[in-house]
C-alpha cells in the first residue's frame, strides 16, 4: 500500500502531536455539491451510486478535489446497507426517506434475520472501499462506517424513519428479549461489516448511533451504548502496520460522554450542544473528540463562520496530542452555499495552528 | 376564592412534604382522548378550541374528570399565541403545523412588532384562566403557561415550524444584534403575559423551552436561558396569599441543567434522556424537578408503564419535602390508548407512597 501523505486525522485520533487541527465533514459528499448532484442524476438514484463501487468512489473524491483542507475521505455509502442485505428490502420513496418492503414486528421475524456475509451479502461495500482505497493513493486515509444496532433496528421495526420511534419504543418495553436478539444479531453484523471494510482498505471506523439519543438514560445503556460495546470489542484495531482508531458518535448523547469514553473506542463525536471545552475536561483524558460546529452555522456569512470556528478551537483549548478533530455536529444539509463549506474549512487550519505550537 | 382541595402539586414544586408524588401529563388535555376530539369537531379547529374560554375550560376539564389522579389543570391554550398577537397572523393548515402569514426577517420587521397588552390583546386567554379556574372550584391547582423567547422566535423567523432553524441560526450568527432585540421584545411579552395568566388565577407557571436543547451550549446561554432567566426575574411570585411557583422546561436541556437551576425558578421540566436520580444530585438542593418518563413508554402494555414508572421513583428516591412532580418528559402524543395514560397516572400515586413515608 502507498504511504500516507496526511496522517493529521489518524494522529489526532490517537492523541498524538499534529500541526493543525484535522478536519473533515459529516456527510461532506452530499447534495450541497453541484458535481454530486450531476453524479447523482448520472447514476439514477441515491441506491444505484452506493451500489457502484465506480461512482461511490467518484462522489467520495469530490469534496477531497474541491477542497484541499479536508483531512479524511469518507466511503459514500448508507447506513441501511445491512438492514437491506438481511433481506428487508431498502427502497427510497422521494421525499419520504428511506423505506423497507419487510417490517421487523415479531420474534419469529427476528429469529428468521440472517447474519449478512460482507464479502457475500455486502460487496459492494467492500468494493467502493478498495476502489477508493486506490484512488486516494495516500492523499488522505479512509473512514469507513456503520448505523449503530439501535439505530438500525428503528428503521427495521420503524419500516422508515420515524419522529417517536413508537414500535420500536413499544417493542423495547413490551417485549425486551425479542429486542435484544435483534440488536444482539446486529452488533454481529456490524463487527463482521467493519471488519470487511478494515480489511479491504479503511483506516479508521465511524459508528453512527444517530438515534441513541432519543431514548432514556437507562434504556440508552442497556438497548444502545451495551452493543456498540460490544462491536468495538470485536474490531480489528491494527491493520497494515497501523492502529485503526474507532469513533463513536450518538447524537444527543452528551450526557452520557462519560459512560461512552469507558466502551473502548478511540474518539468520540460530539453534536454542537456539548460545549467541547467541557468534554474534553470530563473525558479528554481518555479519547480524542470529534466535533462539533452546528451545522446551521454554515447558512452564515463567512465572517460568522469564522468566528464560530474560533470560538470552538478556543473552547477546545491547546496542548500537544490534544486529540481534537475538527467536524460539524451532523451531516451538512443541501442548502448550504459550498463556499461557505470552503471558508468553514479553511478556517479550521488557520486559526488551530496557535493551539498545537 | 375557594380553598385548595389538592396543593399537592404546588407542595411539591416548593420542596414541601407531600403523601404521593404528584402527577400531571404534558398535553393532557389533547387528541388522544375522544371527547377532546369530540369538542374540537364542535369548536371547528384548534384555534377556535383556544380562543373560546367555554371551549377552553370544557377541554382542560376533560381528562380531570377522566383521571382523578391528577393533580394540576393546565390551561388549554396554544404556546403561539403572542406571535399572534404581535400581528404575525397564526394559521394553521391541515398536517402542516402552525404557520404565520407575516414572517420575520429584518430589522426593520422586528423593531416594528408591538409589545400586546394581556388584557386588550390577549383577553381570551386571560377569560379562559378565569373561567377555568371557577370551573375548578379549587379542585386541583391549574397552570398558566408561555413559550420561552427563543423558542417563539424560531416559529416568527421560519415562519412556522422547522427541521433546522435555518433561518433563525443564519439570523442569530449573522445579525445577533436583530435577534437579541426579537428575544428583549419577547421577553417582555412573556412576562406581561404570565403575569396576567397569574393575576387571571393561575397558581404557577410554566415557560417551554421547546427548541433551545438544539442550539450550541453558548448559543443556549445568550439567546434562550439569558431572557428566561429575565421572565423569571420579573414575574409576580406571589399571589392571593400563596407562592406562585415557576418551572423552566428546556427540552434536550439534561448538560445545562446547573446553569437553569440558576435561573431563578423554583422547578426544572426534565425530558426522558435525564437520569432523574442523576439530575436530583446535580441540582436536586436548589430546585424540584419535573418529569419524566419517556412518552412512548404508554405505547408499551401497562405492566411495562407500571415498570417504567417504578424505576425512575427509585431513581429520585425519597426524603421529605424530595420536590419530585411526576410528568412525561414531552407532551402526550394522539396515538396512545387513554387507558393506558389511566395506568400511568395510577402507578405513580401507588408507588410513590412508599418513598415519602
Amino acid at each position: 500500500m502507498t504511504a500516507l501523505k496526511n496522517d493529521r486525522f489518524l494522529r489526532a485520533l490517537l492523541k498524538q502531536p499534529v500541526d493543525v487541527t484535522p478536519v473533515w465533514m459529516m456527510r461532506q459528499a452530499g447534495r450541497y455539491l453541484p458535481e454530486y448532484r450531476a453524479s447523482r442524476a448520472k447514476a439514477g438514484d441515491f441506491m444505484s451510486l452506493c451500489m457502484n463501487p465506480q461512482f461511490a468512489c467518484e462522489v467520495t473524491m469530490q469534496p477531497l478535489d474541491r477542497y484541499p483542507q479536508l483531512d479524511a475521505a469518507i466511503l459514500f455509502s448508507d447506513i441501511l446497507t445491512i438492514p437491506d442485505a438481511m433481506g428487508q428490502g431498502l427502497y427510497f420513496e422521494t421525499g419520504e426517506g428511506p423505506r423497507f418492503k419487510k417490517v421487523v414486528s415479531t420474534l419469529a421475524d427476528i429469529e428468521a434475520l440472517p447474519i449478512p456475509d460482507p464479502q457475500k451479502d455486502l460487496g459492494y461495500v467492500m468494493d467502493a472501499v478498495s476502489t477508493i482505497r486506490r484512488e486516494l493513493n495516500g492523499r488522505v486515509p479512509l473512514i469507513g462506517f456503520s448505523g449503530s444496532p439501535w439505530t438500525l433496528a428503528t428503521y427495521m421495526v420503524e419500516g422508515g424513519s420515524s419522529k417517536d420511534f413508537r414500535k420500536t419504543k413499544a417493542m423495547l418495553y413490551d417485549n425486551p428479549q425479542a429486542m435484544h436478539l435483534l440488536l444482539d444479531k446486529l452488533a454481529q453484523s456490524v463487527t463482521s461489516y467493519l471488519n470487511g471494510q478494515i480489511l479491504a482498505g479503511a483506516q479508521a471506523v465511524q459508528i453512527f448511533d444517530t438515534w441513541g439519543g432519543n431514548l432514556s438514560a437507562a434504556a440508552y445503556q442497556e438497548f444502545s451504548l451495551a452493543y456498540m460495546r460490544k462491536i468495538v470489542s470485536g474490531l480489528i484495531r491494527e491493520h497494515e502496520g497501523r492502529k485503526v482508531p474507532v469513533i463513536l458518535f450518538t447524537k444527543n448523547g452528551g450526557l452520557w460522554l462519560e459512560s461512552i469514553a469507558d466502551a473502548g473506542a478511540d474518539a468520540l463525536g460530539l453534536d454542537w450542544t456539548c460545549d467541547i471545552g467541557n468534554a474534553r475536561e470530563r473525558v479528554g483524558h481518555k479519547v480524542a473528540l470529534q466535533g462539533n460546529m452546528d451545522p446551521t452555522v454554515l447558512y452564515a456569512k463567512p465572517e460568522a463562520i469564522r468566528a464560530e470556528v474560533g470560538r470552538i478551537l478556543a473552547s477546545y483549548g491547546s496542548g500537544s496530542g490534544s486529540g481534537h478533530v475538527f467536524n460539524l455536529g451532523h451531516g451538512i444539509t443541501p442548502e448550504v452555499d459550498p463556499e461557505h463549506a470552503g471558508a468553514f474549512l479553511r478556517a479550521v487550519h488557520e486559526l488551530s495552528a496557535q493551539y498545537h505550537a
